[in-house]
């Protein structure tokens, strides 16, 4: 049994993992908070990911909020275990319509295998923020760094 | 009541709207299949998507399948009907290793206002094709092209 | 658009539509809380609802929550609008053993044609409440009583 | 690594099993299919478990989709092995409105933890047979038989 990791050794270990996550740098995604068991991730609007409505994708809404739970799922693990998405389920609340956009990822229970969280997305437009989104999503441990799904 | 449209008009329709998708222009998405009812997309593999395992990105993955399955819905809706996601489930099967991705969406039950698909994504790599994700949609249509959520 | 109802109304109109659900009492289940926007069910644990391991079936876990959604969401709804479940995502996140069971409903986004829920289930032993489910769900509107799905 | 169990081993297994589930006794389910992948559980339509528009409660429909992809996933373990529902989400498609119901269950993928299924039900009328709901669920294989979730 590993000692609990420091919440500064969490989060470098989280900012580290996001750094690599070259799809969540290339759409410009930030890592705006990482406490034990609860971390959010921020976007800008951007043209270039718009659905045919002028909305955020709801795809990519999706993807900050799986990327948001599962580094919540990451931060109550053991530092040997890396994290994958099992699966997640996503509402649509409201048209992803704004400035930017928040996803917030928090752990509903940990468990040894298995870890399940929720997460919501909220469009920020000047001071309002506006639900847009929320998730149910189970993750898994694995061990070591490049751990595959089965 | 409008007129069934032809599979040609119901073609032309879905590839107009896809190439007014940003985000799916920008990830280098194509569409393969246009069919009453079925819809495919591919995407090649590029660094700019991964995550930090080296795989397509699991929201990315997701995003394709949301979008083969908003399409196949919306190919059997009238034809001034739009079409918003209203929720999708994503079980992910196997990581996203691969030279190519597939996602194919079909309409399982088409109704006036809630059509439900589902959809699978394969990676492809070389000659061989694996099953990588599976996905359970509800679309809704909406009057109008800028159709709004609620 | 009609008056929206008092609490009162609320209540009594979901206490008469819960005396009607046949296997809601067939389980013994009662409405314990009902306000706008979030219900209650309770059920004692009974040998004839259990699994093969002796904890109460997660089907039925799911189908309380589910009935604890759509009331929570019939409660924001017009006094001629009905309520189905369009769908439900059910994670089960403990094994039900308890003397009793309780799930709480609440609306996340009302909309006119649908309203989106989370639920959570606990089991009850003594003085401890434990977390054993989490849902997310997609309530519709249906105008008149017997209203159909599509 | 034992040996695979043989179809009739894993029939009469997953028959006893069922037996044992006091809950599916108690709404007379039967089990009507049994093979390595593949479940189907059948069910009467009984006035005590119709919800208040006369339907079978859409959480009755579930709990034998989930009992239908939690043995299919069952057939598909080794002999000491036992399952439980980490997660479902069920699309309900049509009012659960007929004589007689069906659950088919079949995994989607088998894995040494997680096995992914998928599920549809129907509603039986004389001769005709219609798709009411869709299921897409995680099992996990825990060891010995009164294994718990976590």
């Amino acid at each position: 049994m590993n000692p609990t990791p420091t919440p500064d050794a969490i989060r470098s270990r989280i900012e580290d993992s996001f750094k690599r996550q070259r799809f969540m740098q290339h759409i410009g995604a930030e890592l705006l908070r990482v406490e034990p068991g609860v971390v959010e991730i921020g976007i800008a609007r951007n043209d270039a990911l718009l659905q045919q409505h002028g909305f955020l994708h709801a795809g990519l809404v999706s993807a900050i909020l799986d990327s948001a739970c599962g580094y919540a799922a990451l931060s109550l693990m053991d530092a040997d275990s890396g994290v994958l998405s099992v699966e997640f389920k996503t509402n649509l609340l409201a048209p992803a319509a704004g400035d930017r956009f928040v996803a917030s990822g928090a752990v509903l229970k940990a468990g040894r295998t298995l870890t399940i969280c929720r997460g919501e997305a909220f469009a920020v437009d000047g001071g309002t923020r506006r639900l847009i989104a929320a998730m149910q999503a189970t993750m898994m441990s694995v061990r070591g760094r490049d751990g595959v799904r089965d």
